[in-house]
């Protein structure tokens, strides 16, 4: 069965998220969201007329018949699938709360950008970005990633992996927020090496990985872009915390 | 077993949503976090010395030695075993989605007042939390409830229920979001009984099940206020859009 992926055109956004995990299990799937029609496409599935189960935004998924939205969700319905989720309970319980850890960072990375609110342009909330930007930088990428390298290293099976002892989606969601923060604020994230070694270790053993190594290298891979999660703004960008 | 509910003292904040949960399937719980001892005790979870499996934030809960951590994730694990999830996959991810989009939901509601950053009081901040205020009433609120509308006419099974023919932990979650809403913004929300007719007679539906109310009505249900997500702050509230 070959997976169907909505997200919209352009920009690796949410939609990262899955297609990284796609790759990694060499899982076929096809990008609905592609052109003109593929944002109709899109559009059709979220309207007044898309019937029952109608997402609330991309990225949704479908298998078969079966829709599947948010990334959290569709991560966990993918790493089952295809041995990328932990084995036992706890475990299994953890890697999702800390995919729902990451997901707030996101939005929070996303926010720096639009503190206003999404219906508004960047070029109308400059000012309130620096602030919001600031904060993000001086505060809350340290408590996220001070966490994410915490969980590393109390990873009862000392693996580098964040929970058990091999690769699960979270680890590879890390890999792309670790990436899109480098991307966005390529000053404050200058020391991310000595700061988050378990994280950056993590991330280079990722980008290694065969499956990863060449969707990165593809044309399938799309680059950060200021139309994204991920903006790099030079004026939000400073000195590291 | 006896749930042991880890949510900081004072504020129904995101806790509620559990509590709502545990208390419709009359599950037994314990509130960890009352009094200086509870703040300690949840703390204790948090730190550098946390061991294995600390969570990032509250609210957590413990079932015997299991820890799980987030709002969507608590409330995945106590549906299952309460009788207050879907049957059915399609209908079971759907309301993980739909759970997902009210955790985003809640977010913004949030930021309504600190657009800025929580590190900062809302005093310093109380231009940016009129102009993000504004947004989220005019374009926000419309899109989310408007949604969540839409879910209860589509549902297959006409129940008036978000998903399925009976309540789910999702309803549960709606109705506090909107409660919330009409707390914080009550002249902005003074026309919900016209705009989302379905979501006001879920609300009210809920309202009176024996366990909700009973807990309504009990001193463990604790009064919204200003240091909570939802915040009545007048200034910032305004006719409906």
């Amino acid at each position: 069965m070959t997976y169907e992926l909505y997200y919209w055109d352009g920009i690796p956004g949410r939609g990262e998220f899955v297609r990284l995990v796609l790759e990694e299990a060499a899982a076929p799937y096809r990008e609905m969201g592609k052109g003109e029609a593929g944002t109709r496409e899109i559009m059709s599935h979220l309207g007044d007329d898309a019937g029952p189960y109608a997402p609330f935004a991309p990225p949704f998924l479908k298998d078969g018949q079966v829709i599947i939205s948010h990334v959290a969700n569709i991560l966990d319905y993918l790493g089952t699938r295809h041995g990328l989720a932990p084995a036992g309970e706890q475990d299994r319980l953890f890697a999702r709360g800390l995919q729902l850890t990451l997901t707030d960072f996101v939005t929070e990375a996303h926010d720096t950008h639009h503190p206003l609110g999404i219906d508004d342009y960047y070029e109308d909330q400059k000012p309130e970005a620096k602030k919001r930007s600031k904060a993000f930088i001086e505060h809350r990428i340290l408590k996220f990633l001070g966490y994410f390298e915490r969980v590393i290293v109390g990873n009862p099976s000392r693996s580098g992996y964040l929970v058990g002892d091999g690769l699960t989606t979270v680890d590879l969601s890390l890999f792309h927020v670790v990436n899109g923060l480098r991307y966005a604020f390529p000053n404050a994230t200058a020391d991310f090496d000595d700061r988050y070694p378990k994280i950056m270790a993590l991330r280079k053993k990722i980008g290694l990985r065969p499956n990863i190594a060449a969707y990165l290298a593809s044309s399938r891979r799309l680059d950060f872009n200021e139309a994204d999660v991920f903006r790099h703004y030079p004026e939000l960008d400073q000195d590291p915390a």
